[in-house]
Protein backbone atom coordinates (compact mmCIF):
# COMPACT_ATOMS: atom_id res chain seq x y z
CA UNK A 1 0.00 0.00 0.00
CA UNK A 2 0.99 3.25 -0.88
CA UNK A 3 1.91 5.50 2.46
CA UNK A 4 -0.42 8.29 3.59
CA UNK A 5 0.06 11.69 2.01
CA UNK A 6 -0.09 14.79 4.07
CA UNK A 7 -0.13 18.07 2.32
CA UNK A 8 2.57 20.71 3.58
CA UNK A 9 1.15 24.32 2.17
CA UNK A 10 3.36 27.11 3.68
CA UNK A 11 4.45 30.59 2.68
CA UNK A 12 8.01 31.58 2.11
CA UNK A 13 7.17 35.06 3.70
CA UNK A 14 5.23 33.05 6.81
CA UNK A 15 7.01 33.06 10.43
CA UNK A 16 5.83 29.82 12.03
CA UNK A 17 6.40 28.04 8.33
CA UNK A 18 10.19 28.25 9.19
CA UNK A 19 10.25 25.76 12.24
CA UNK A 20 7.69 23.76 10.36
CA UNK A 21 9.52 23.32 7.21
CA UNK A 22 12.77 22.61 9.73
CA UNK A 23 10.54 19.75 11.22
CA UNK A 24 8.47 17.83 9.07
CA UNK A 25 10.58 15.74 6.86
CA UNK A 26 12.24 13.28 10.07
CA UNK A 27 8.78 13.60 11.92
CA UNK A 28 7.18 12.46 8.62
CA UNK A 29 9.59 9.52 7.83
CA UNK A 30 8.95 8.37 11.74
CA UNK A 31 5.32 8.37 10.89
CA UNK A 32 5.38 6.84 7.77
CA UNK A 33 4.32 9.49 6.03
CA UNK A 34 4.61 11.40 2.94
CA UNK A 35 4.86 14.94 2.60
CA UNK A 36 3.85 17.33 -0.43
CA UNK A 37 5.07 20.51 -0.14
CA UNK A 38 2.59 23.00 -1.40
CA UNK A 39 4.29 26.76 -1.34
CA UNK A 40 1.28 29.19 -1.98
CA UNK A 41 1.20 33.16 -1.16
CA UNK A 42 -1.13 34.42 1.44
CA UNK A 43 -1.44 37.68 0.19
CA UNK A 44 -4.03 37.46 -1.84
CA UNK A 45 -6.06 35.08 0.89
CA UNK A 46 -5.35 38.15 3.48
CA UNK A 47 -6.39 40.71 0.86
CA UNK A 48 -9.46 38.52 1.08
CA UNK A 49 -10.36 38.76 4.21
CA UNK A 50 -9.29 42.73 4.63
CA UNK A 51 -6.01 42.95 5.41
CA UNK A 52 -3.35 44.74 4.10
CA UNK A 53 -0.57 42.97 5.56
CA UNK A 54 -0.08 40.55 8.03
CA UNK A 55 -1.91 40.89 10.74
CA UNK A 56 0.96 40.44 13.40
CA UNK A 57 1.55 43.98 11.72
CA UNK A 58 -1.95 45.19 12.02
CA UNK A 59 -2.08 43.67 15.89
CA UNK A 60 1.05 44.91 17.63
CA UNK A 61 0.24 43.04 20.67
CA UNK A 62 -0.41 39.66 18.69
CA UNK A 63 3.12 40.42 16.83
CA UNK A 64 4.97 41.16 20.03
CA UNK A 65 3.92 38.18 21.25
CA UNK A 66 4.72 36.32 18.02
CA UNK A 67 8.07 37.32 17.48
CA UNK A 68 9.21 36.79 21.27
CA UNK A 69 7.39 32.91 20.83
CA UNK A 70 9.20 32.05 17.57
CA UNK A 71 12.52 33.22 19.79
CA UNK A 72 11.70 31.08 22.67
CA UNK A 73 10.28 28.02 20.07
CA UNK A 74 13.36 28.24 18.00
CA UNK A 75 15.99 28.33 20.94
CA UNK A 76 14.10 25.24 21.90
CA UNK A 77 14.53 23.36 18.97
CA UNK A 78 17.71 24.43 18.49
CA UNK A 79 17.00 26.70 15.32
CA UNK A 80 18.98 29.91 14.73
CA UNK A 81 16.44 32.49 14.46
CA UNK A 82 16.74 36.19 12.73
CA UNK A 83 14.01 38.61 12.15
CA UNK A 84 13.69 39.38 8.89
CA UNK A 85 13.74 43.20 8.28
CA UNK A 86 11.31 44.61 6.10
CA UNK A 87 8.23 41.96 7.28
CA UNK A 88 6.41 40.24 5.61
CA UNK A 89 8.76 39.58 2.86
CA UNK A 90 7.73 39.51 -0.74
CA UNK A 91 7.42 36.03 -1.38
CA UNK A 92 6.13 35.73 -5.01
CA UNK A 93 9.54 35.13 -6.06
CA UNK A 94 10.77 32.54 -3.82
CA UNK A 95 7.51 30.88 -4.20
CA UNK A 96 8.03 31.13 -8.49
CA UNK A 97 10.88 29.49 -7.38
CA UNK A 98 9.56 26.92 -5.06
CA UNK A 99 7.23 25.54 -7.28
CA UNK A 100 9.89 25.45 -9.68
CA UNK A 101 12.56 23.49 -7.25
CA UNK A 102 10.02 20.65 -6.11
CA UNK A 103 9.77 19.60 -9.94
CA UNK A 104 13.16 18.15 -8.72
CA UNK A 105 15.02 15.71 -6.37
CA UNK A 106 16.71 18.94 -4.05
CA UNK A 107 13.16 20.72 -4.30
CA UNK A 108 12.81 20.48 -0.59
CA UNK A 109 16.10 21.15 -0.07
CA UNK A 110 16.07 24.11 -1.77
CA UNK A 111 12.75 25.22 0.43
CA UNK A 112 14.67 24.55 3.67
CA UNK A 113 17.65 26.25 2.54
CA UNK A 114 15.33 29.60 1.36
CA UNK A 115 13.87 29.62 5.09
CA UNK A 116 17.32 29.22 6.49
CA UNK A 117 18.50 32.21 4.68
CA UNK A 118 15.75 34.62 5.54
CA UNK A 119 15.15 33.13 8.80
CA UNK A 120 18.61 33.02 10.68
CA UNK A 121 21.09 35.07 7.92
CA UNK A 122 18.39 38.16 7.79
CA UNK A 123 18.55 37.42 3.69
CA UNK A 124 16.14 39.24 1.80
CA UNK A 125 13.95 36.85 -0.31
CA UNK A 126 12.31 38.82 -2.63
CA UNK A 127 15.84 39.61 -4.56
CA UNK A 128 16.77 37.55 -7.36
CA UNK A 129 20.42 37.72 -6.46
CA UNK A 130 19.82 36.09 -3.06
CA UNK A 131 17.67 33.09 -4.65
CA UNK A 132 20.07 32.89 -7.00
CA UNK A 133 23.00 32.16 -4.05
CA UNK A 134 20.78 29.98 -2.45
CA UNK A 135 20.90 27.47 -5.76
CA UNK A 136 24.43 27.86 -6.48
CA UNK A 137 25.37 26.92 -2.49
CA UNK A 138 23.07 23.82 -3.46
CA UNK A 139 25.35 23.29 -6.26
CA UNK A 140 22.26 23.81 -8.63
CA UNK A 141 22.86 25.78 -11.38
CA UNK A 142 20.75 28.87 -10.87
CA UNK A 143 20.08 30.58 -14.08
CA UNK A 144 17.70 27.92 -15.63
CA UNK A 145 15.70 27.30 -12.41
CA UNK A 146 15.05 30.96 -11.99
CA UNK A 147 14.41 31.19 -15.82
CA UNK A 148 12.21 28.68 -15.57
CA UNK A 149 10.52 30.29 -12.15
CA UNK A 150 9.55 33.17 -14.19
CA UNK A 151 8.17 31.78 -16.86
CA UNK A 152 4.26 31.36 -17.80
CA UNK A 153 3.58 27.72 -16.76
CA UNK A 154 5.02 27.99 -13.10
CA UNK A 155 3.41 31.87 -12.55
CA UNK A 156 -0.39 29.86 -13.74
CA UNK A 157 0.82 27.00 -11.50
CA UNK A 158 1.31 29.47 -8.30
CA UNK A 159 -1.75 31.27 -8.96
CA UNK A 160 -3.90 27.57 -9.28
CA UNK A 161 -1.96 26.94 -6.32
CA UNK A 162 -2.88 29.75 -4.28
CA UNK A 163 -6.60 29.29 -5.37
CA UNK A 164 -6.90 25.81 -4.11
CA UNK A 165 -5.38 26.80 -0.86
CA UNK A 166 -8.49 29.63 -0.52
CA UNK A 167 -11.07 26.87 -1.94
CA UNK A 168 -10.07 24.23 0.22
CA UNK A 169 -10.51 27.20 3.45
CA UNK A 170 -6.99 27.81 4.32
CA UNK A 171 -6.44 31.17 6.19
CA UNK A 172 -3.10 30.84 7.58
CA UNK A 173 0.58 28.90 7.39
CA UNK A 174 1.77 26.52 7.66
CA UNK A 175 -1.53 24.34 7.25
CA UNK A 176 -1.52 20.78 6.60
CA UNK A 177 -4.17 18.87 4.91
CA UNK A 178 -4.99 14.71 4.79
CA UNK A 179 -5.89 12.96 1.97
CA UNK A 180 -9.34 12.89 3.87
CA UNK A 181 -9.55 16.31 3.64
CA UNK A 182 -8.79 17.37 7.83
CA UNK A 183 -7.21 20.62 7.89
CA UNK A 184 -4.73 21.54 10.59
CA UNK A 185 -3.44 25.30 10.78
CA UNK A 186 -0.35 26.00 12.51
CA UNK A 187 3.29 24.56 13.33
CA UNK A 188 2.16 23.25 16.73
CA UNK A 189 -0.67 21.09 14.75
CA UNK A 190 2.13 19.29 12.63
CA UNK A 191 2.63 16.12 15.29
CA UNK A 192 -1.57 15.75 15.09
CA UNK A 193 -1.75 16.10 11.53
CA UNK A 194 1.22 13.27 11.17
CA UNK A 195 -0.82 10.91 13.45
CA UNK A 196 -4.15 11.80 11.85
CA UNK A 197 -2.82 10.58 8.43
CA UNK A 198 -1.20 7.61 9.41
CA UNK A 199 -3.87 6.42 11.47
CA UNK A 200 -5.91 6.80 8.31
CA UNK A 201 -4.09 5.24 5.79
CA UNK B 1 11.20 28.71 49.28
CA UNK B 2 7.79 29.70 47.37
CA UNK B 3 7.12 27.99 44.68
CA UNK B 4 7.02 29.79 41.33
CA UNK B 5 3.94 31.29 40.07
CA UNK B 6 2.34 31.45 36.87
CA UNK B 7 -1.17 33.44 36.15
CA UNK B 8 -3.38 31.95 34.32
CA UNK B 9 -5.69 34.48 32.68
CA UNK B 10 -8.70 33.24 31.15
CA UNK B 11 -12.26 34.68 29.84
CA UNK B 12 -14.90 32.07 30.08
CA UNK B 13 -16.37 33.01 26.95
CA UNK B 14 -12.99 32.15 25.33
CA UNK B 15 -13.49 28.52 23.90
CA UNK B 16 -8.85 27.09 24.21
CA UNK B 17 -9.66 28.87 27.44
CA UNK B 18 -11.97 25.35 28.25
CA UNK B 19 -9.00 22.61 27.97
CA UNK B 20 -6.67 25.03 29.45
CA UNK B 21 -8.69 25.23 32.72
CA UNK B 22 -9.52 21.81 32.57
CA UNK B 23 -5.86 20.81 32.04
CA UNK B 24 -3.83 23.25 34.18
CA UNK B 25 -4.02 21.84 37.85
CA UNK B 26 -2.22 18.44 37.09
CA UNK B 27 0.09 19.72 34.70
CA UNK B 28 1.05 22.66 37.53
CA UNK B 29 1.21 20.17 40.41
CA UNK B 30 3.96 18.30 38.43
CA UNK B 31 5.67 21.20 38.01
CA UNK B 32 5.73 22.56 41.04
CA UNK B 33 4.19 25.77 39.73
CA UNK B 34 1.70 27.31 41.49
CA UNK B 35 -0.90 28.49 39.39
CA UNK B 36 -2.96 31.75 39.86
CA UNK B 37 -7.00 31.97 38.39
CA UNK B 38 -7.09 35.40 36.78
CA UNK B 39 -10.89 35.82 34.88
CA UNK B 40 -10.93 38.93 32.65
CA UNK B 41 -12.89 39.98 29.59
CA UNK B 42 -12.02 40.03 26.36
CA UNK B 43 -14.45 41.80 25.01
CA UNK B 44 -12.78 45.31 25.47
CA UNK B 45 -9.88 44.13 24.35
CA UNK B 46 -11.47 42.71 21.33
CA UNK B 47 -13.04 46.28 20.90
CA UNK B 48 -9.48 47.94 21.40
CA UNK B 49 -8.71 46.03 18.03
CA UNK B 50 -12.02 46.98 16.31
CA UNK B 51 -13.56 43.99 16.66
CA UNK B 52 -16.99 43.52 17.87
CA UNK B 53 -17.25 40.34 18.46
CA UNK B 54 -15.13 37.15 18.44
CA UNK B 55 -12.48 37.05 15.33
CA UNK B 56 -13.64 33.33 15.15
CA UNK B 57 -16.77 35.11 13.88
CA UNK B 58 -15.68 37.99 12.07
CA UNK B 59 -13.49 35.23 9.72
CA UNK B 60 -15.17 32.50 9.01
CA UNK B 61 -12.43 30.20 7.56
CA UNK B 62 -10.63 30.67 11.03
CA UNK B 63 -13.57 30.05 12.87
CA UNK B 64 -14.38 26.78 11.01
CA UNK B 65 -11.14 25.30 11.51
CA UNK B 66 -11.07 26.79 15.52
CA UNK B 67 -14.42 24.39 16.01
CA UNK B 68 -12.89 21.68 14.61
CA UNK B 69 -9.40 21.59 16.28
CA UNK B 70 -11.20 22.39 19.53
CA UNK B 71 -13.66 19.02 18.77
CA UNK B 72 -10.11 17.22 17.81
CA UNK B 73 -8.39 18.52 20.91
CA UNK B 74 -11.36 17.28 23.16
CA UNK B 75 -11.42 14.23 21.69
CA UNK B 76 -7.83 13.37 22.36
CA UNK B 77 -8.03 14.83 25.92
CA UNK B 78 -11.32 13.17 26.57
CA UNK B 79 -13.05 16.23 27.23
CA UNK B 80 -16.71 15.73 26.57
CA UNK B 81 -17.33 19.16 23.90
CA UNK B 82 -20.68 20.83 22.60
CA UNK B 83 -20.68 24.11 20.90
CA UNK B 84 -21.96 27.05 22.88
CA UNK B 85 -24.81 28.76 21.43
CA UNK B 86 -24.76 31.65 21.21
CA UNK B 87 -20.73 32.14 20.57
CA UNK B 88 -19.35 33.77 22.38
CA UNK B 89 -21.43 34.09 25.07
CA UNK B 90 -21.63 37.30 27.63
CA UNK B 91 -19.56 36.17 29.96
CA UNK B 92 -19.77 39.80 31.72
CA UNK B 93 -21.65 37.42 35.04
CA UNK B 94 -19.47 34.82 34.99
CA UNK B 95 -16.31 36.77 34.88
CA UNK B 96 -17.47 38.47 38.27
CA UNK B 97 -19.02 35.38 40.33
CA UNK B 98 -15.26 34.11 39.30
CA UNK B 99 -13.39 36.49 40.68
CA UNK B 100 -15.95 36.36 43.97
CA UNK B 101 -15.32 32.48 43.93
CA UNK B 102 -11.28 32.43 43.67
CA UNK B 103 -11.83 34.28 47.44
CA UNK B 104 -12.68 31.32 48.66
CA UNK B 105 -10.72 27.48 48.60
CA UNK B 106 -13.33 25.75 46.22
CA UNK B 107 -12.82 29.17 43.55
CA UNK B 108 -11.00 26.65 41.16
CA UNK B 109 -14.08 24.27 41.20
CA UNK B 110 -16.31 26.90 40.45
CA UNK B 111 -14.73 28.26 37.16
CA UNK B 112 -13.76 24.78 35.94
CA UNK B 113 -17.60 23.86 36.23
CA UNK B 114 -18.74 26.46 34.95
CA UNK B 115 -16.40 26.01 31.62
CA UNK B 116 -17.75 22.37 31.88
CA UNK B 117 -21.42 23.45 31.92
CA UNK B 118 -20.84 25.77 28.97
CA UNK B 119 -18.79 23.77 26.68
CA UNK B 120 -19.85 20.05 27.33
CA UNK B 121 -23.54 20.50 28.26
CA UNK B 122 -24.33 23.46 26.25
CA UNK B 123 -25.48 25.59 29.23
CA UNK B 124 -25.72 29.20 29.03
CA UNK B 125 -23.57 31.16 31.16
CA UNK B 126 -25.18 34.86 30.68
CA UNK B 127 -28.03 33.77 32.85
CA UNK B 128 -27.80 33.83 36.55
CA UNK B 129 -30.00 30.85 37.50
CA UNK B 130 -27.08 28.81 35.23
CA UNK B 131 -24.51 30.16 37.43
CA UNK B 132 -26.51 29.35 40.71
CA UNK B 133 -27.37 25.59 39.73
CA UNK B 134 -23.34 25.38 38.82
CA UNK B 135 -22.82 26.30 42.74
CA UNK B 136 -25.33 24.88 44.26
CA UNK B 137 -24.29 21.59 42.30
CA UNK B 138 -21.03 22.36 44.33
CA UNK B 139 -22.32 22.76 47.51
CA UNK B 140 -22.10 26.16 47.61
CA UNK B 141 -24.67 28.16 48.89
CA UNK B 142 -25.29 30.39 45.87
CA UNK B 143 -27.72 33.61 47.05
CA UNK B 144 -24.47 35.29 49.14
CA UNK B 145 -21.91 34.50 45.99
CA UNK B 146 -24.40 35.85 43.41
CA UNK B 147 -25.16 38.93 45.71
CA UNK B 148 -21.13 39.71 46.34
CA UNK B 149 -20.45 39.20 42.48
CA UNK B 150 -22.77 41.68 42.11
CA UNK B 151 -21.20 44.17 44.53
CA UNK B 152 -19.53 47.30 43.28
CA UNK B 153 -16.35 46.01 45.08
CA UNK B 154 -15.99 42.84 42.66
CA UNK B 155 -17.54 44.92 39.71
CA UNK B 156 -14.32 47.37 40.37
CA UNK B 157 -12.18 44.24 41.13
CA UNK B 158 -13.16 43.03 37.50
CA UNK B 159 -12.58 45.93 35.84
CA UNK B 160 -9.20 46.33 37.27
CA UNK B 161 -8.12 43.01 36.74
CA UNK B 162 -9.58 43.87 32.45
CA UNK B 163 -6.98 46.94 32.69
CA UNK B 164 -4.15 45.17 33.67
CA UNK B 165 -4.62 42.46 31.40
CA UNK B 166 -4.51 45.47 28.28
CA UNK B 167 -1.23 47.11 30.27
CA UNK B 168 0.97 43.83 30.69
CA UNK B 169 -0.17 43.20 26.64
CA UNK B 170 -2.94 40.70 26.53
CA UNK B 171 -4.43 39.95 23.44
CA UNK B 172 -6.30 36.72 23.63
CA UNK B 173 -7.18 33.60 25.87
CA UNK B 174 -5.92 31.89 27.65
CA UNK B 175 -2.41 33.66 28.15
CA UNK B 176 -0.43 32.38 30.83
CA UNK B 177 2.33 35.33 32.39
CA UNK B 178 4.99 33.80 34.60
CA UNK B 179 6.86 36.46 37.58
CA UNK B 180 9.40 37.49 35.63
CA UNK B 181 6.55 39.05 32.59
CA UNK B 182 7.12 36.33 29.66
CA UNK B 183 3.66 35.90 28.02
CA UNK B 184 2.73 32.58 26.59
CA UNK B 185 -0.42 32.63 24.70
CA UNK B 186 -2.79 29.63 23.85
CA UNK B 187 -3.68 26.40 25.09
CA UNK B 188 -1.15 24.91 23.39
CA UNK B 189 1.72 27.05 25.10
CA UNK B 190 0.48 26.17 28.82
CA UNK B 191 3.33 23.20 29.25
CA UNK B 192 6.27 25.75 27.98
CA UNK B 193 4.87 28.53 30.49
CA UNK B 194 4.92 25.76 33.06
CA UNK B 195 8.45 24.83 32.28
CA UNK B 196 9.82 28.40 31.99
CA UNK B 197 8.26 29.42 35.37
CA UNK B 198 9.78 25.94 37.03
CA UNK B 199 13.39 26.55 35.71
CA UNK B 200 12.93 30.03 36.83
CA UNK B 201 12.05 29.22 40.65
Amino acid sequence: MPPPVLDFWFDFASTYSYPAAMRIGPLAAQAGVEVRFRPFLLGPIFKAQGWTTSPFNLYPEKGRHMWRDLERLCAELDLPFRRPDPFPQNSLLAARVGIAALDHGWGEDFCRALFRAEFSNGTRIDHAAAIYNVLADLDIDPAPVIAAAQSDAIKTRLRAQTGEAQRIGLFGAPSFVTADGELFWGNDRLEQALRWASKRR
